[in-house]
C-alpha cells in the first residue's frame, strides 16, 4: 500500500544523508497521505544504506502499525502529534544537524538576521521551553510534539516551517517529505550564519520587519514573484 | 544570439555551484556584452542541474526581455543597476555564501586584515547601510543596486570588486562573469579568515596601509609583477 | 593467529580514516580477544593506505609482542592499561580529531548539553587532570592510562565510553573495535556542537538530569526501546 | 637538469592542492639541491592543473634563472632567503591556508596548547613582527625572509619548522619539499585546534614544558621511539 508515498519518503530520508545532515542512523523523515489518514515513516535504528521501499513503516494517526515488519522510528509519536495539530503539513523531518542542534542546545530562538532566513522562515525560528520531568518520563516523544505545538500558539506553522526543541534538536515540516527536507537543509545553513552573526555582532536584533516581510512575501503568498 | 556570452554565463553559474558557494537555486551570475548593451543572466528559481545555454535570459539595460522563455533572476534589476553605474564591469555575481553573508548580516565592513584580502580588494570590503522601508517596498531590487552604488561614492569599484548588502549578502563583479565568480570565491575565503581574526584579536585594525598597497599593486596596475 | 580479530581491527582503523577523524598516521585502534587475553593493535607510524591484515600486531596484556613484524603503536601501553582496568571493553580508539582535541587542550569536561550527547555518553565526557612531570618522564603512555582510570573512579566506564586526556586528545572504547570507532565519531560531533553551544550560551549548565536519563536509557539497559 | 627534484617539487605542489590548503594559484613549494646550490620552484600564477615537470623553474641562490621558460613564483626571494640562512632545510612551502592565515592576521604566536602541536613544532609557532614601510616598499619578498630569520634568532628552525608572517600567512619548511608540505598540513590542523582552544579557554597558557618535551623528543632526536 501507499507505494508512491513510500518511495517519496525513502528518497527524502536518503536525501538527508546526501546533504550531510545525518551521521549513522540519526534523523528520520515521514510523509502523510491526507486521503488515507496514514503516515509513512522510516524504521528505527536501520542504517541508511539498508533502507528500502519495503522497510518503510505505515502507521495510522494514533500510532498503530498498519503495515511493515520493522518498528517505526522511536520519534514517531512526535511526528504524529505534529500531523494531528498542524493539519496542512505533508511531511516532517527530525535531524541532529550540528548547527541547528547547537542553537537548540543553547535554548535560544534564531532571530531573523537576514534575508536568507526571511526567504524561508517568517520571524524567529523558535526554540521550545525545556520539558518538565513529568513530560519526559511519560509519553516523552508525544510530549515533544506537545511543546512544539504549544510554542506555535501565536505563530503560523505554515509561515515558519521549523522549530528547535530545547536541549535536543530541530524538527522541520513542509508541504511534503521533500519540502520538509529542503527546509532542514536551509535551517542548518541559516543556523550556521546566525551563529557567525552572533560572533561578529552580539547586539544584533535582526533585520527590520519591512525587509523580513519583503523577502518572505517575495517567495510566498499571492504576490510572490520568485521562480518561474 | 550572444551564444558565446551565454556559454560563459552558464559556465560561471555552474562554477559557483562547484565551488560550494551555492545551495539549491540560491545565487546568480550575469555577464554583459558592452558592444550590444545586452545582459545575459540566469533564469529565476531553476535548479543548477537543469540550466542550459538556451535557458539563459537576455535583457537590455532597462530590464526588457530580449530573448528567453523563462523569467530572469528576480535580482536582475540589481545587476542592471550595477552595469548602468559601474560602466567598466563585465560580470556580476550574487550569492548567499555563508561567511560573506554572516558579515553582511552583522552589518560590518570587512577590514583589510591581511594580504590575501589586499591581493584582491583594496581597503575594506564595504557593507551598505540598511535600506529604508520605502526603498524595500517599491523597486526593492533596483534600490539594492542603488545602496551599493551609494556606498561606492568615495571608493573605486574597480579596486574593490565586491560589497556586502546589509542584512542580505554579497555581490561581486569583475572584468567578466568568470572573474566575478573568482572574486566571490575569494571574498568567501577572506570573510572566513576575517571572522577568525576577530575571534583571535578583536582590537585588530588591519594591516598598515603600505602593506595593503604593496600587495594590491603587486597584482594590479602598470607596476604589477605577479603572474606570467 | 586471531585472523578474524585482525580483520576487524584493520577495518576499524580504515573506518577512522574514512570518517575524517585522522590525518597522516595519527590515531590508532585496537581490539581484544577476551578468550585469549591478547590484543590486536595498529603498527606504529605506518600509513593507512599501507595497512594490511598481516601488519596488525598481536600483544599480550603485559605488552609483549606475540606476533607481528612491526612495532605496535607507541600508545599501546595506554590501550593495555585500559583493557586491564576496564574489564568489559572490547576495543579502544585514540585520535587527535580536531573538535574533541580542542576540548582536551582546553582542559574542560564536555557538559551534557543535549540529547545527542545523552544518547551515547552518560553525564559529562570527562577530561583528566594534567599529568605530573614524573608521570610524563617515565612510563608516559602507561600513565596516560592511569590518569584516565583515575578519572573514572566515580564514573561507570560502560556508561561513558570516552575521555579527554588534558593537553592531548580523546580516547574512546566500546564493546568491540567497531563500536569504539562509532563512539569516536559521535564524540567528535558532540564536541563540535558543545563548542558552538558555549559560544551561543556560555552560562549553559546542560540539560536537566531527567532528560539526560531518559535519552540514555532509551538506548541502553533493559528498558531500551530504540532500534529494532 | 634536476629532473628528479623537479618531479618531487611538482608533486609537492599538487599535494598542497589535494590537501585543500590552496585555492586558485595561491601557494608555492620549492626544493633545493644542496649539491648543486640550485632551487626548483613553482612558476608564478600558473593554475595547478597546468603545472608540469617542465614548467618548474630552476634558480640559483642569488635568484638568477638557470632554467625555465616561465617566471618563478613572486615569493622566490623569500624562499631563497630561507635557504641561505636555514642551511639544513631541503624544502619550503608558502600557503594562505585559512586557519594558519587567521593566526598570522591576528599577529599572535600559536602557543603549544597540546601534544599534536608538540609532536611537530617545539614551543610556540612564532609570528613575525609587522614589516616596516621601508622593508615593504623595497625588496619586499626578500625582507619577508629577513623578518622570519630575525624571529628565529633565539629559536632552532629545525625544531620549529614553520612561522606566521604577521598580516600575511604561514611559511613552513622541512628536510625536503614533501616534508615541508607535511608540516603545512599539520600547521593548519594545529592552528584550527588552537583557535578552538582559545574560544573554550582564553586564559590557557599551554601544556607544561615537560609534556611538550616528551612529545617532541618521542618523535625527534636520538631517543625517538615513534614509528618503525
Amino acid at each position: 500500500m501507499l507505494k508512491e508515498l513510500k518511495e517519496i519518503v525513502l528518497e527524502a530520508n536518503l536525501e538527508l544523508k546526501r546533504k550531510n545532515l545525518i551521521i549513522y542512523t540519526w534523523g528520520n523523515v515521514s510523509g502523510i497521505s491526507h486521503k488515507d489518514n496514514l503516515v509513512v515513516i522510516k524504521p528505527s535504528g536501520v542504517a541508511y544504506e539498508e533502507l528500502t521501499v519495503d522497510s518503510m513503516v505505515v502507521v495510522d494517526l494514533k500510532g498503530n502499525i498498519v503495515e511493515g515488519d520493522l518498528k517505526p522510528s522511536s520519534d514517531t509519536p512526535t511526528h504524529l502529534y505534529l500531523y494531528n495539530n498542524f493539519k496542512e503539513i505533508g511531511g516532517v523531518v527530525h535531524t541532529h544537524s550540528p548547527m541547528a542542534t547547537s542553537w537548540a542546545q543553547s535554548g535560544r530562538d534564531i532571530p531573523c538576521y537576514g534575508t536568507t532566513h526571511a526567504d524561508y522562515f517568517y520571524q524567529e525560528i523558535p526554540c521550545t521551553r525545556i520539558m518538565t520531568g513529568n513530560e519526559v518520563e511519560k509519553d516523552y516523544e508525544k510530549n515533544t510534539g506537545k511543546v512544539i505545538v504549544e510554542r506555535f500558539k501565536n505563530k503560523d506553522y505554515n509561515y515558519t516551517p521549523g522549530v528547535l526543541v530545547a536541549g535536543h534538536g530541530p524538527f522541520t515540516w513542509g508541504t511534503d517529505a521533500d519540502d520538509a527536507v529542503h527546509n532542514s537543509v536551509v535551517l542548518e545553513e541559516v543556523a550556521r550564519m546566525a551563529l557567525n552573526t552572533v560572533v561578529l555582532n552580539a547586539d544584533n536584533n535582526g533585520v527590520p520587519k519591512y525587509l523580513m516581510n519583503k523577502h518572505f512575501y517575495r517567495k510566498h503568498g499571492e504576490n510572490a514573484y520568485y521562480g518561474q
